[in-house]
């Protein structure tokens, strides 16, 4: 159980840092501004093209990927080198991992094209996303079923000659309104009467294809996020048999494969983005005075302080236990850890934002400050890729089978 | 202790719950689309004017107002008897309030135009408020200092001969980008060197003055509210003397004389939308299949949506007692309790909310239900008017002088 | 909804808290000190006896009661009456509800006798337990079965004759060790074929009765109660048919009806308890000086105390509507009410006790101060007559309920 | 940040485990009823001495010490080796500790002498404590002063001739009333006029010296444990100037040396006990069947089970990381981590114990269960040492610093 970071991840740590002070944290406003002005929720602001360009030429680029390569610049980290720069980069969620091409959902697209895509997916999709020339988005939640139980999807993927068509509605597809976004990676069914887990499967589906349409960004309370997560209509929509990742029937085991790292990459920028939140509480009480004294001499607001940093203490531990049991044993040996910080990061992160807004007065709902955006997007954290209670059922699940006679968790 | 609604509030209550059906609920999803086409967040939608035109005609007019009168259409209910009506209200917040004439800051307002306006003011602008022709907004707390203590405010109101010059900033004044709004009642100091009490005083200043410049709505979690939380910036404002509300250092008087009231129908209305959340989530519960079965059969749910119950139904006689209270023995009789309530009913509402979200997944996160607007606008109540931390120490205090030698609380 | 106290029961009211501070609390240490010397868990202290005299001479005597009668001294008060001098009680409940008559399981038990006993019931137990001669016990729970469920119960009371044989075994049966226990009320299964509420009988069993035999007291978090907590074996225990409460296969009935007016007085007490922890906590910060000034001048601990008032506030409130109902529409009306107190009254008297103990430092573990023992006892109600869970579950169903088409709350 | 075990303390786990299997969970019965017989609650059990003797016989003696001994049988394990094998001695606290020499506050007292004793203290005292030969105890808390601010200490130890004459009371001395205890390790003031840190020294006190009277033993709950929590008073007590552990003035850093580890192992066997608690909590909703299902089944109790499993996951960790920071960098800059885990520890094992006894019904309560007291002992650890509000109070002084401009955790 050694969750110290190895010498390239230290340095990686260092270059990010500097990365972060240098650029990032002084973009925040400047990006704030160009979308402000844009009067285009979906806008592409330009200082993230400058901010791209020069985390590749710094050599940050690509850092989740697991797998090391010259050509598209990535380290080969494992998850626990990873984890610290996940973390960092949640300190400023909505600009670092997209200038690093580190972000969801084009992490998990690119890994799920790299283990189950063709050639030409990989030609065709994976290289540009890779050189984080274009974005793609995830299909997979659908409004009319609920989300928690993956089997669910009943998006219609049927077999016509050498083609699938595709009639169905999906939702929370982000990124699709990135102005980047080319591809849809879609989950449905091929074949209703196969054994539960064999129905689904899944395709890569240029966004411009006919019959698919997108109908709206959602809000997520009142924040329209740049990249959109959008409701899209598929209305006949055809692609040739070639769309296919890996078999007809795979379509589960793909999206288990998928969600082992995506859940993980982001419980930890959950505790980078705590800890900013921490950072701005602990500011605002020093300068914020009441009653003839700075606030953060109140014995509540130093509980609160103090809460927090035990909370995000335990929080981070448990993210390293995970990550370094995926790097070791693997994300089925790992799935109570993944399961416990997928329940619990999130929930840290809320109460160590909403203290901080709290400390801010209204000035912490405004976005004045990055509290209420932080919020809420971490709000949707307990929702995204299935909601608490499933995952607690999980674990509920494997400790009622370790006291069962007889029985040893594997 | 009698807290129970007189037969005219029963009146009113049906009359009241008889339009919700018939007009407030189906006018949600007319307001949604047409301040959606306006792709204007200040937009007045013609909705809003039939409602209140249908409100008026059905007597439902000024509720609030603690004064009988046939000229403006107010019956003159007590506290305990709005108490119902706020909280029914409240289950549309973003309409009912309004359509009734019955949406802060302008009952506020009205009734301080009432208690210390001059004749002129009653005629220029309480008249047209009372008529809901125009709206008004509330200039009190400011960017640069803790709202927590409203001795703090910074604005100038320097005497220069027959006028006041007014010089300062502004923020969350309520309803000042409201297309309607035309008057503001703003606090600032007129005598730095009088008694910490004594500094303040109150003026109306109408919104098209010279020096008052509107500079922006602030966001709430995202959220660009129609009727706008402005910051507002002072420079060389110059008003007649004749704006003075009551007297000069008569500021905070009438800041604490507003407060009361304010205060407790903010928490009626909580009630309101915590009710409709817990509606909201027990029909999603019902709906929802997850595992092979509802939602509402599992033993964690049947836990929240008991919690809930429990929860509303504490509140909401704790609010009653407030009312009552303010009814029998006055405001400061009833500070305790205002207090206990100003904390205690956005907490449980939004206790609610959250549960309900997470009972919806991601469309818990959308507009497609009230909710998360319903949280983003209860997670104010918990900074408005004061954070938590200010009428907590309120309520230390009354009961730790309860237990010092020899006092007893009045 | 009116909550507000009689005449008479302001004038109760008065004559109790005379009595608490001139006899109750003088009489605390005394208690402690005889039990002590006594080195008897289940001693009978003198100074219960003189406080007995005393309640009887200033008519605070079986107060709890809800029919007048000069013969045994209740005045007759109702469910809302009672309360608040139930909650009176509860600041000193290990002596003062016994002191005037008022203790569980006594009052359950003499009221179970005055509506199913028969006349030789009535002259046998019911008088000398109105006269506080002799204690009672109630043996309902089973070490065997949960007793969240009444029907389960598995003791079999079997015809044979003139007689029944009583078989099985009881525990948490309260008072059977008191010195003055002389009779249990017993619940059973007459016939085990019969529909699932209609097997079970309840009979009235001499504590002397051969075959019953009281094989220890449960101690409750260390606790040894001196009125015991007795596990109690039946075999081949033999009573008359005329031990029969009401007739074979009422058991389950009787039980219902006991339950309510038991659930609301415990919960009275319970806020009276907290209450006092609430005072104890007070009086403590202010004395106890750390890093140079005292405890009660921190905001973490003006925090608690708040909260503390808040949640006080609002229970008793929740507790008086429940009393109100069941004096005005009975108790299967106010079963949603009951449910939310029976859960709701014991977890805020625990946090507000837990507060005092935290702030008492050591001192509040020990039995220097009564904050321990009033946690361990507040920790029981959660289980008593059904754990939270079940009462929960209760709310919930009414909840779906209403919330199903056509379905309206009656 | 290597949490990993070594091959030595993985051998002792094993070993401990298979004494805990083999003995020790069998002698619980054992011991309860030595206990229950003996009419004493300071009985010193004979199972206990046999199960000292297994110990030694299978080298499971003095593991909590950190120096390597084959004279007293101690392996000098670090805080990290140790931690687990603390943990698992935490499933049986009230014997296993003992059974192994590892319980406070023998521990700590040994630690002390061996770090500031006199050969001749080590010779008298030390020698036997490491035998497990007598017990001793600690005497710091005193009635009169809060103990979380430890300078506050009020006996005192003045010179006289060759001798110090102590004068004062202490409380919550441990051990004192264990049949073996022979000597008190007690803090006093040598010099009121010191400067506030130097004002204490610590002094060895044969616990049989005249003036030296044990007044009681203080119940935690309901709870008199076997050790004892002993108030002491001394009234001139003489003791040679060789009593003297250190230097005089010495006492306060003395004090805080024998607080870091002493701290860690408490957390460390609190972990043990909460994973006991969740097995017995899984263990019962197996096994109990409500309303035609077993427990387990239940969502509700799911989520329970699932909340313990990631408390404890967190918690352990964090442990782990304050015995590896203590191990490599020592305890001050462990600082942080170690008043983390002092407030995160107590309180994560309450919750799961609570939500156990939920789970068991009544029978949670008693001694049927260890639960309660397990409640009981847990709730102890979050006042002594210092509150819990101490040691957040510290953390938010180390952040308050950190945030401050120019400052650095060193």
């Amino acid at each position: 159980m050694d969750f110290a970071p190895s010498q390239r991840s230290l340095e990686y740590q260092e270059k990010l840092l500097d990365f972060m002070d240098r650029h990032i944290y002084p973009a925040e406003p400047v990006y704030a501004e160009q979308m402000a002005e844009s009067g285009d929720a979906n806008f592409d602001p330009p200082v993230l093209k400058s901010l791209k360009a020069e985390a590749k030429a710094r050599g940050l680029w690509n850092l989740f990927h697991p797998h090391e390569s010259e050509e598209w610049g990535s380290p080969g980290l494992s998850n626990l080198d990873y984890a610290p720069l996940a973390e960092i980069m949640g300190r400023s969620p909505q600009i670092a991992p997209e200038a690093m091409n580190c972000n969801a959902p084009d992490t998990g697209n690119m890994e799920v094209l790299q283990l189950f895509g063709t050639d030409e997916h990989k030609k065709q999709w994976l290289r540009p996303l890779l050189a984080g020339e274009i974005a793609s988005a995830f299909a997979m939640t659908e409004p009319a079923v609920a989300s928690s139980d993956a089997t669910n999807v009943r998006l219609r993927m049927d077999a016509d000659g050498d083609e699938y068509v595709l009639n169905g509605r999906k939702w929370f597809a982000s990124n699709a309104l990135h102005p980047h976004c080319k591809v849809l990676i879609v989950m449905g069914k091929t074949d209703v009467d196969a054994p539960t887990h064999r129905q689904q499967s899944m395709m890569v589906v240029p966004i411009d294809t006919p019959g698919v349409r997108i109908l709206r960004g959602l809000p997520v309370f009142g924040y329209l996020d740049r990249e959109g997560h959008a409701e899209i209509l598929f209305e006949n929509a055809r692609v040739p048999r070639s769309a296919l990742l890996a078999g007809e029937g795979d379509g589960f085991m793909i999206s288990q494969a998928r969600l082992g790292p995506g859940r993980i990459h982001h419980c930890m920028r959950s505790i980078g983005t705590a800890e900013r939140a921490l950072d701005l509480m602990i500011d605002r009480a020093q300068k914020r005075v009441t009653f003839g004294e700075p606030v953060a001499n109140r014995a509540n607001i130093q509980d609160w302080i103090a809460e927090s940093r035990i909370e995000i203490e335990m929080i981070r531990l448990l993210v390293l236990k995970a990550a370094w049991l995926m790097d070791t044993v693997g994300n089925r040996e790992a799935r109570v850890e993944i399961a416990a910080i997928k329940v619990a990061a999130p929930q840290i992160a809320l109460k160590v934002i909403d203290r901080a807004i709290q400390v801010h007065g209204g000035a912490g709902m405004t976005d004045d400050f990055p509290l209420a955006s932080f919020f809420a997007h971490q709000r949707t954290l307990r929702l995204a890729d299935g909601p608490d209670e499933v995952h607690k059922r999980t674990i509920a699940q494997v400790e009622l089978r370790r006291m069962a006679p007889g029985w040893h968790r594997s």
